[in-house]
């Protein structure tokens, strides 16, 4: 079985993005206030939008399960307010649900949360509650810079945070850290922003001692760790120099790492440094990069082509990376599949 | 011969952090202007805080030459305005000058510029002219970031930056993009701060066409390329959604990477993914990270022992990566090497 932790909604009908549009001038203060019932988005909307993309994708390339979660650029917790994030959130998580309802062997649930600039942390816990106790979510995404790129919370190991962390233990639930959209000019959203987000989030991991106060916290960093396996040696020094213990005892029992790096020298690189329990089969497919490489003529995102042929693993590890660890650090994800004999 | 393109002034004298610590009281409002007069450092004193760090790891690791420029993370762009930063620059300077006439087979001279949160990049010029046709420096640390973590300027394709590039251009002197402190409790300036603002550069430099304005502008991304060789894929991908060409095509006759990746398994992915040409020996010594480590024995940032241990490179390139490529990229190093017969 081949599960990929790390899907988006990102082919959605466009009758969403049309309704968003409609949101983003009432929160810029040029439109009215659109009625989330007039989002009218019918289950064979639904199914094409998948079997046409993803669904057609994952069978192409042999995966079977994806944790499949709102677009993530899309939730843009910097546009409007705390009242604007729920009402979207709501809406998004509640698409996703109904992906999962139609092929439930083939997509479990992810979910955002409502969150936005200077909003507490805590506000986005009933979306939680509602996420897992009535849709089934097996994980939520948390964006550590709701503003965009411009990066005004505090970090991840701050006790603001605590509420969500609290739910997440509670419920058997990792969080993979996942920025939107980045509205500074400076940051290209998935050229840097998102990777600068997984650099980031992994280092204040390190510099803190959260996992001495949440010890069954599972954070998933998403897109290989961002520039951290490759620069382990940095982090392992600046572990050493910050008087923390080894990067494996300090925050490797609750961090992972997916495998959405897009070359055949990345993913060596990766199983080659991190330990292969905290590696987590993903493509995050369709997203980021949608082309053919010319010089392999394969999807760069087709990223079981790179775990299958590095030579780094052998056959129980490929299998802990594609399945094993993602039911062991998704504990619903597990549940879920078993309850359908898988 | 090995030249180490990329080495700061991190252990300057105790006078100089205290002359800066009145300067930032004055620029808080807390304290008289410091007078630059009032600011003693003999040369004895460089002598001896440069023989025992510096130059006796240098000895002991084998390198023979480095360009040496102002401490990175004291740069500190972000504190007071435009006066307070030129007369900083010019103090870190002309320290840097007199460690390049102490020392002249073994340091060259890499200067700061006076930059400050929301000056016109232009303002730099005065400070560049100076170093260059007045100190002999053969590089300039360029900033894409003098607010500290909060990203305020353009990015560096933006035209706003161009003066100094013409002033580069004119010069036969490459910039190294690098930041200073982080001020933003988000990102630890060397283990988030640093790696992001690489990536962050480099797919600025993607997304525009720079080179095409200035096609003989060279730009040195430090600490490995950042995030950016691990997903030299997802970059890839990146421009041809763009529609630009091929990495190589595109920026890679101009953008050049060093080699301060902090184990084995980083420098192979970089030695094995970026053509040697566009890799330059570095190890930022003595620098963010400064511990031996214990798995090895050896210091983390004893870069030369993962160069020369790599199994991706032949004799010719190694000597390309230690000295050719450097003295290709920086004319101006060449020239003061074969000035004194190396």
């Amino acid at each position: 079985m081949i599960i990929d932790i790390h899907g988006h909604y990102t082919t959605a009908p466009a009758q969403l993005a049309a309704w968003r549009d409609l949101q983003v001038k009432f929160a810029n203060g040029t439109g009215p206030q659109p009625d989330p019932n007039s989002l009218h988005i019918s289950d064979d909307d639904i199914r094409q939008t998948i079997e046409e993309n993803q669904l057609r994708l994952m069978n192409e390339r042999g995966s079977d399960v994806t944790v499949f979660s709102p677009r993530a650029s899309f939730m843009a917790h910097h546009i409007g307010d705390l009242a604007i994030s729920s009402t979207w959130a709501r809406i998004c998580n509640d698409l996703c649900y109904r992906v999962n309802q139609l092929f439930p062997d083939r997509f479990l649930m992810g979910a955002m949360l409502p969150q936005s600039p200077g909003a507490d942390p805590a506000t986005s816990v009933p979306e939680l509650v509602r996420v897992v106790e009535e849709l089934g979510a097996v994980t939520v995404n948390l964006n550590p810079d709701p503003s965009g790129g411009h990066w005004t919370m505090p970090p991840l190991t701050d006790r603001t945070w605590y509420p969500i962390y609290e739910k997440l233990v509670e419920y058997e639930i990792p969080a993979m850290i996942h920025v939107s959209t980045s509205c500074n000019p400076a940051f290209h959203t998935t050229g840097a922003h998102y990777l600068n987000a997984d650099t980031t989030a992994f280092m204040q991991l390190v510099q803190g001692d959260l996992f001495k106060d949440f010890p069954d916290l599972k954070i998933v960093i998403p897109h290989g760790g961002g520039a951290v396996p490759y620069h382990w040696g940095r982090f392992r020094g600046l572990a050493m120099a910050l008087k923390k213990p080894e990067l494996e005892e300090h925050v490797m029992n609750n961090v992972f790492f997916d495998t959405c790096v897009y070359h055949q020298p990345g993913i060596d690189l990766l199983t080659r440094v991190i330990p292969t329990k905290n590696i987590l089969f993903a493509s995050e497919m369709v997203g980021a990069v949608r082309d053919i490489d010319p010089r392999t003529g394969h999807y760069f995102d087709d990223t079981k082509r790179y775990v299958d042929a590095t030579p780094n693993l052998d056959d129980a590890q490929r299998t802990a990376i594609f399945s094993e660890n993602a039911r062991r650090v998704y504990p619903r994800v597990d549940r879920a599949l078993a309850a359908q004999g898988l």
